[in-house]
């Protein structure tokens, strides 16, 4: 899995500080996680072939998280697109957006497919080939929800040496990737193991944003490889953090540490603090491996 | 008047090419005229002091002329704006707008006005103390309007040395300014004009973009300081002009001759030209004063 930061910060954006957007790729999916006003700029900035997203899962209808999307969605009418385009949001992300393509008579030549959210609880909202995505009910000033992927099992790797030495067939490989024993044309039987190695451990993200802190998130994520979890703000300004619904760098790093994740980022940082370092100090309190996001960095997990 | 052309390339935001949105100055009134997405990021670019703006004038509902302004109202409530904000534009700006406030449960925090305009002949939608605005019916896809802005005339100016000869006081000072003749203490009267110069001539600005060619446009914008006028594309795509409703660069400079404008600013230019310059030559066929509006670029007239 690759994620590219394209925006992390808070509330409204600023020279050099990008309201949220992430792309996420999965096997060669291309994902995008939220899209803030100028996510296409950046996109292009970052020189991200774009054209490859195939969905886009939207938070919340904040607009420091979705302001950017009907410029993307009639940028690739512009640009001549053809393939199906999945937008998955709360429940009113489809009158949004329609209602400003039928008011600009623009509707788009791609087929486009709204999956609005409303349910409260985790829920599988895509069980694709490659991976599936299951919503994380956040706690913020309206309805939002985190994501969490995860890539499915992969095929069995081939042994080359052992499948050359026990002269196994060309036409037999895709059943050895699929783990299944095989037969040569001697009519002996050889198990699976003997001519493969396990596949790739399934990796998996999970972004969460924006939330008050939520205990119960840490059993949500247990395990996953990296979390992505908001951190507004420090702790001196934790009495903001509560009425605002968001969290501090603190409560962040308590859930990473105890949901076991592997690796914690931090981000929509608040306009307020000019050195983020302080983010990652207060995290440390209770989570070691800790990685501020920033605008164009990629974090790449295996 | 001072015009900053904060974007002015069609269609989609790519790297160094914002679409429209331009910053009108008249007598220390802040105007902005359409609002592409990313405007508010370019209005920070160029360190403008924006919360100034109090009027906005959306020419139609295409993605790339008003797409960054459901942003910059939020903005507005997020820096703790009490101003009052008006906005003129098309029919359905309002609904498209307050939808979008409504979803993300964050109306604004100051009073914000719509004026929705529908009206397909010229029509005076603002009477200010400084200045006016009428709209510019145009010819596009959907229901498009220029604008003319025109300066009031200004107070006459004192004529310093004449008002120490004559000894007028200086409660007589706003009376000059009126353009009254006044009374001297010992009873003599005295003409306005050998006391006052006569005032700024008033300046004039229109903005029309988008709109094929429109003839009778030269009649309504008769004799402006400045002209921009759209050109999307150049002679050889004349054909593309017509069939999608924009102008070409010899149509605008054929507008600007026949309106005897003072000066033609072009603008609005499709990306797939890489050099501009051939815009300027073919304007120059009709119109000798041109120049090509530029991302960030400033224009003055007095």
């Amino acid at each position: 899995m690759e994620l590219t930061i394209l925006g992390c910060h808070a509330a409204t954006p600023r020279k050099n500080a990008q309201t949220t957007a992430q792309l996420l790729e999965i096997k060669g999916q291309m994902i995008l996680i939220d899209c803030g006003e100028g996510t296409q700029m950046q996109l292009r900035k970052l020189k991200i072939k774009f054209a490859r997203i195939q969905h886009i899962f939207i938070s919340h209808l904040h607009g420091d998280h979705c302001y950017g999307l009907v410029g993307l969605i009639s940028t690739f009418r512009l640009l001549g697109r053809e393939a199906d385009l999945h937008i998955y949001g709360p429940k009113g992300i489809k009158e949004m957006i329609t209602l400003q393509l039928k008011l600009a008579d623009s509707w788009t030549n791609y087929p486009l497919h709204f999956h609005e959210l409303d349910n409260t609880l985790p829920e599988l909202i895509l069980d694709h080939e490659k991976f599936t995505v299951t919503t994380l009910p956040l706690d913020h000033r309206i309805y939002t929800n985190g994501y969490l992927f995860r890539e499915k099992v992969g095929s069995r790797k081939i042994n080359a040496s052992a499948v050359a030495e026990y002269g196994v067939a060309v036409a037999d490989m895709e059943n050895l990737k699929k783990g299944r024993d095989i037969q040569l044309a001697d009519g002996s039987h050889i198990a699976n193991e003997k001519l493969t190695f396990p596949p790739d451990p399934p990796r998996s993200y999970a972004y969460c944003s924006d939330t008050a802190y939520k205990p119960d998130l840490a059993t949500m994520v247990h395990g996953v490889d990296c979390l992505y979890h908001e951190s507004t703000f420090l702790d001196s300004h934790q009495d903001l953090a509560i009425k605002t619904k968001h969290s501090t760098a603190s409560e962040a790093g308590h859930i990473a540490a105890v949901a076991q994740v592997k690796q914690l980022i931090l981000g929509h940082f608040s306009s307020r603090y000019s050195d983020l370092n302080e983010f990652i100090t207060q995290a440390q309190n209770h989570f070691q491996n800790v990685h501020l996001a920033e605008d164009g960095k990629r974090f790449l997990w295996d």
